[in-house]
């Protein structure tokens, strides 16, 4: 069976995010004052088989930890759902 | 009022997705082989203030389109609630 799966990957408390940063700098250099806060993060979005939900969810939880994501500067979320 | 706008950007079709790409090789090589596609985007969290909901959005549109997007490479999706 395939599965789709999402990782998002956001930056822990307390880390900067200097691309953030930047947006919201120039967002109100090009006079959208309004905005008071940007943050940014990535996801990945996977296309995985498997026998059933829980065997993804391991997988990419392993994944998370060997590639896509550091533990030192992220904190991750994963959604599994069936194709 | 004060809202959460969430602007997720992708890639259109037919455009490369080198971060993407790279990431299904290495997991590949890591031994995850039942990983058949992996494709990445990015996400911007911004804090508006405003009237109300619609004039964020108008206010948002405008910022992919003058900053947070390329509209030649990426297509985008603007969702906008109250905080």
């Amino acid at each position: 069976m395939m599965f789709e799966a999402q990782v998002i990957v956001k930056l822990k408390k307390g880390i900067s995010d200097p691309e953030g940063a930047n947006t919201l700098k120039t967002l109100h250099l090009l006079g959208f004052e309004n905005v008071k806060d940007a943050k940014t993060f990535h996801t990945f979005d996977l296309l995985v088989e498997g026998k059933n939900k829980e065997n993804v969810e391991k997988d990419v939880e392993k994944m998370c930890q060997r590639l896509l994501t550091n533990p030192v500067i992220h904190t991750y979320k994963i959604k599994v759902s069936e194709v």
